[in-house]
């Protein structure tokens, strides 16, 4: 079912809801979802509207032209897009094989819906099942010593492939400031670690170390502090004093799967809003 | 803070969200909490407004006097109530303490926000405890051969304490259908399994014949069918192989605490409505 | 690291442990890992021992030789395993792609330590993701009127391929008595329900018709009564009033993906031992 | 059923556990639980044996003698103790009661097998509570200027007591270094977050803060550094941006008393080995 999405997010006050409501039941919407949000501390108010494409005899460009009267009364940021224009959507990756393989597996049996148009990887490994998919596939060599190289190879890829989203898929360099910035609010990673306990290297080991009785990941935005960014999901597993390092990232994997794929798919429906260094994930 | 709740169930149809946040907007109603379902099986609508008090000039009753009319219009069930008038909730239990332990310090320290108004009880074990919170006890006696005499007397009891709401907790008693009709959606049953696992009598022994691997406990409100009543919250733990019954009995009563706290919550804020067989939740 | 896993059970009795550990203490075994549990009910012992292989000069034929002395004494069932030694499975599915493909990228990156010597379906869409992980497929029509041509046909693939385990990975036929007596406690299916609630087709239709709040799937040794053998593990996941059929069949495919794999590796690492209709599993 | 229990840890060698059972199994003892666990990376050896004590010809102290032969050999840690005589609890609290009701509930109808000799508070609020139980209770003004005084009442109390344990039931002073030495191992706290995330002051603050999707409480012994001292348990609870700071502390307290209440009953069981800044819990 082809649908508009509307979000928005602008200071609350008395009438929004009125005042949009009141535009969509005019405009004949049959409205499939709606949800809101009033962030207290901040004063801000959040809506997503989920409304049936073929409900309004508007087409989408309409919309916003008849919409953009009373967003600029509200002081609205807002969006509306037509679900039957899919993201695109470029996937990060190392050698990790987990949540590339259950990305693409969700992907191609439908359960996610965006375009994943390209694979980058600093490494060959993975190729060809990316390339089973149908999807290209490329092996941007890292140098130590000079990375720029590298993700100036990368930042022009995203380009080419008028990449949406960027997801880290286990990809394991530092992402530049450059293109977090370029592509704020639109690279998503995920971290095997419940944050912000264990940020940066080796957080399974460092779990082992402390001893907790809980693991999990993070799927998070990528900003310019490491591993520091608005969380959009968290998934843990209990674990045990029987369980080695190994154990762990064997038991991780599958949070980080959950977790990840969770969150990608609710930014790619548009269900997540970022205020400050925290979500409203309409989920 | 003192608040309205505005619940609302009607037959979908486009312009509802428009005309209630028109009347709100316009009453310069300071929306605390807002959610809408609608069920597209049922093809029906489900709304409820937490509405800040001192934001509107009405009263309670000119409210309703004023919402009635577009009410009519849209042929709602709907209520208003104001969050300072506590419901009045009589409990039901038997011998085992730990739900109403647990709903009874929840009340003490203001968790729960309801009046407790009695306890009613088959056996005399946990008069002090209920005592101490200086919340009347009766012990009704039943007759094994005619317990008629004994539901008269509860029957009598919740009358005279003009109870809103009837907990089951863990009360041993099969209720009967007099009473699950006259307080229909009103009287809630924690029972101990995860419906419609293991109805019936010793749900914890069933389970560990069975040689399940999660155990659990239902929240549900009261229906002629035994433990066939719509759901409002489950729990469950996971088990193993080591679990005697007696372990299975101790790790569900918490899950039995749980699920119970929050069910009976969500009832007396007014979060829970039934369709059919089935609840929205509000949570 | 190549190790010996002895598994025991039999009648509890003072001195299993002290005659079994004196046993391995002489042979110089150097203990990996160690359980021991008594069925209080049935007065049964079941004991694990996984033994570094390469502590112990025996062979596994001259430990075999050497125990059976030993298991006589204590009217043992027993069973010693080389770890390098790796079962063979065979897969079977129909239409859906998920449980298959999970398990193929776990086999695919060395997470499931057997050898998946085939995959055998009823339809033919998953063919070329099997065949790209260099996995034979058979497509095995089935007649309506006449499963039992079809089923002679399984029959044969899994005896050609030397079968050790066959695991319904959704696979949408009711496998035969025949097949599951010969394969006894070999035989491994996913539900996609919390049994024992909603046995038999639709499951998600069910729950959704009965208004739980939690749905899961079981993983399970196939008997001849449906859905009724012995479980291995279960997995749940939360949904409310929100959630459509169709949202709960992809929620409940993440619980199935996880409780398939977890009783899989559990059963593959000889963990799992069944005692009447129910399962020790230590993991 | 009474039952000794024999806890050990020593230097992983062969043949420990045969000695061990053998030992056992010539005093003819009828082993109701055993559990064994080797930390590969410090190669050390834990086994902790529950034990039928009318089984056995030998008291305790003849059992002490006896396998103090054994141990030595072994160059084991070692304690046995009858499971009929309980530990002397003291519980510290502050003004937050639910950590406080919880236990004092199950301990009230049977579920924690010890005997709380006193409750500890630096607030008189909770005195009418513990009172009804028939404990002690002991109100021990903090001078914020010096509370050296307070803790030397606090220490004389729990000698005057007998504590075998000290519980932080949400005690809100930093308990100091003096009785962490002295009741090393023995003092247990409740820290309402998921350790390591958010150590200190206001935790439920930092995670509103931070946004986090998750949130819980962590079971641990008390050192000389807060909130870094080895993990018993670990309990989370999914929350989400519609959670205000308060929703979390309602909700938090659900995962503080599961983990408190499960931590305490593994330390009074005898279940829990701290080895280094990490515990083997065999639960």
């Amino acid at each position: 079912m082809k649908s508009y999405r509307l979000m928005i997010d602008c200071p609350d006050q008395v009438g929004i809801v009125a005042a949009v409501s009141q535009f969509l039941a005019e405009k004949n919407a049959s409205i499939v979802e709606a949800n809101h949000h009033t962030d207290r501390d901040a004063k801000w108010f959040f809506m997503r509207h989920e409304i049936q494409a073929d409900s309004i005899s508007l087409s989408l460009d309409e919309f916003k032209t008849a919409f953009a009267v009373l967003a600029e009364q509200f002081n609205m940021n807002w969006r509306v897009v037509d679900s039957s224009t899919k993201q695109n959507v470029v996937l990060l990756a190392s050698r990790e094989s987990h949540c590339l393989a259950d990305l693409l597996h969700r992907w191609h049996s439908g359960e996610l819906d965006c375009n994943i148009v390209a694979v980058i990887a600093n490494h060959d490994h993975l190729r060809q099942m990316v390339q089973w998919h149908g999807i290209p596939y490329h092996h941007v060599i890292f140098d130590k010593e000079n990375k720029q190289v590298a993700f100036d190879e990368i930042k022009e890829l995203v380009h080419q492939y008028s990449a949406d989203t960027i997801v880290l898929a286990r990809f394991m360099q530092i992402f530049p400031d450059e293109l977090c910035q370029e592509f704020a609010g639109r690279v998503i990673n995920i971290h095997h670690s419940f944050l912000p306990s264990f940020a940066g290297a080796k957080p399974y080991h460092q779990a082992h170390q402390r001893g907790v009785k809980l693991i999990g990941a993070t799927c998070h935005y990528v900003t310019a502090e490491l591993d520091a960014g608005p969380i959009i999901d968290q998934e843990i597993v209990r674990i045990s004093h029987r369980d080695t390092v190994e154990d762990m990232v064997r038991k991780g994997k599958d949070c980080e799967k959950s977790a990840l794929a969770r969150g990608l798919r609710n930014h790619i429906e548009d269900r997540v809003t970022i205020i400050g260094n925290k979500t409203v994930v309409f989920d």
